[in-house]
């Protein structure tokens, strides 16, 4: 049998060492969709220093493409969909997880529709993978639904060029927990993605355990540095006293996402309080919605705090710090819409148009 | 007997319209310490386009000095000492509001221990007369503590150009409400600032209720603002589905006003929660703390939301949505401080050094 055809889109720092990973280990067929950098990365290739594989000049996946559609207009069947592309549900629709998915989707079925396709989203939020599972019958797409969490200290630094500082670890599981095949398509991949000695890959028997858990960090600091604009040392050290970020917000906020997350039955440990705040007091850092903001980029708001009060609000845990910074932090993100064309306010009328 | 000697500390949009009023009006001998625009206005005057006014090429109140030291180096007694300048408690020494007065009332209580001073802070913000009050013993140095209340669409918009596009209104009042001397002198300051047909000059008999009056705008919508650096209408209309600037952060934070002001005593009207979120509707506008921020200048969060904010800590009032916006915005005033180098900020240690 040969080997499984793969395809990650979104080329930043997550997606470039997502297929280097990929193609070290040399058990897959890897594409890539490259999108801004595509005349770059064709011309010379990727200019890469990683903690993890060492220093390239040029490298390549097996193939690259401009766009999704280019790589789903040939007759290659894409075994592992992967997406790796920030997820903002509220921004252009083009962008959106499920239009980005769709022409490799619908290409699958055209070609061969008994064989399955494997969708694994690589982002951060929660309940990213519904949109995708409500646009798209999974019976008569026949594709399984994953879900990835990466731990990775990487950043395109300019065009083509990737830094990589952070260790990768990646853990990867179905996102419907009772679905056999999507837990054997998900142990599958940790197999050809796993280069020993080098990253780390796990198969995640709880991934919805995990995205939960990881939320707790981003639901809470990441939003709250990027209101601000503030990396998080100083986000706590500018508080009251050096206290009122720790103590009114960070911890606060984070409580509540474990409340949140109990009222889904999913019973996170609240060691990680500690453990996200005492890791967060010395290290130089920014989350990625601080940075986003900082690049006048639209942030992930809605699946980093927008989908977990949904939940809230379903099931009746109060919120008072995750909702007032949400308020807050969405009046932000129609700053950047308007400062990104996406939307248009006219002064006159004192309205949004269009 | 003579006219009283008034001096107007602060000559920004609001200052100098200030010592316009009292200047036109022509009952007092004004004085104006102009500090960073001091030559320009001493070789030009100011340059004034004034909705209550008109225009003026170069103007210039009776007496112009450099600094509040210069001012009080002489031989006049100044009967009114009126500060117009921002009050930032956590900003640098000097200009704190105690610091600004002080040279004044010492050479005042040098040059004629009996006779009265009158301090007349005209600044946003709660207790900001308390600082006063701590600092000078009023028996010794003989002054009333007065407090004024200015509604003025008036900005500096180049150096010694001002541009009044706002019809000016005061209400000055005792801050001490059974201090006799300051009820006098407040009325006295009233009928040599009032211009008939041009100004608006009240005596407000309840300064303080008027205070926490104007506090349910500033504490709720101008802080917030300020935290994103939007005009009012779009932080309205930016908020999710156009409703939750309104309802979840405006009228709720107005209402936590009215609740402290209520523990102190002073019953507000609620109505003005209505008639604050209507006027904003429609009235592109920028609140001070946001024009501030926006120019990378220190914000008045302390006198406007720090100081209500410990009364009702102090009375046990529940303040979830105002303390959450005070939290963040301390956290952004830690930002402006670092970027005024008022703060050190080590990344080595992740502590602010001094």
């Amino acid at each position: 049998m040969s080997v499984p055809n793969v395809i990650v889109v979104g080329a930043g720092g997550v997606g470039v060492i997502c297929a280097l990973s990929l193609t070290t280990k040399n058990l897959s067929d890897v594409s890539l969709v490259v999108r801004s950098d595509y005349n770059h990365v064709e011309e010379k290739g990727y200019q890469i220093d990683s903690c993890d594989y060492g220093k390239f000049d040029s490298w390549r996946p097996h193939h690259i493409f401009r766009t999704v559609e280019d790589a789903a207009s040939g007759d290659k069947f894409y075994d592992y969909i992967i997406v790796t592309t920030k997820n903002i549900p509220d921004g252009p629709i083009n962008s959106r997880v499920e239009n980005i998915v769709k022409p490799l989707l619908l290409n699958n079925h055209k070609l061969e529709s008994s064989r399955q396709s494997n969708i694994l989203l690589i982002q951060n939020g929660i309940d990213i993978e519904k949109s995708i599972l409500e646009t798209f019958q999974q019976s008569e797409y026949n594709y399984t639904m994953l879900s990835g969490i990466e731990i990775v200290g990487s950043t395109k630094i300019a065009k083509g060029t990737i830094h990589q500082i952070g260790h990768e670890k990646i853990t990867v599981g179905a996102f419907q927990p009772d679905d056999t095949n999507a837990k054997l398509a998900a142990k599958k991949f940790v197999e050809f993605y796993y280069n020993e000695g080098k990253n780390d890959a796990e198969y995640d028997e709880r991934v919805r355990h995990s995205r939960w858990n990881k939320l707790i960090y981003n639901a809470a600091i990441n939003t709250t540095t990027a209101l601000i604009g503030l990396d998080v040392p100083r986000a706590l050290q500018f508080g009251v006293d050096g206290k009122s970020t720790e103590f009114e917000i960070f911890r606060p906020a984070m409580k509540e996402i474990i409340k949140i997350a109990a009222s889904e039955g999913i019973i996170l440990d609240e060691a990680f309080i500690d453990i996200f705040t005492d890791i967060s007091r010395n290290l130089m850092f920014k989350p990625s919605m601080c940075v986003d903001r900082e690049k006048g980029q639209l942030m992930e708001v809605e699946v980093i705090l927008g989908n977990p009060l949904i939940i809230a609000k379903k099931n009746g845990v109060e919120t008072p710090v995750l909702s007032g910074i949400y308020f807050l932090l969405v009046m932000l993100q129609g700053k950047l819409k308007e400062a990104n064309g996406l939307i248009k306010f006219d002064e006159k009328t004192c309205k949004i148009v269009e």
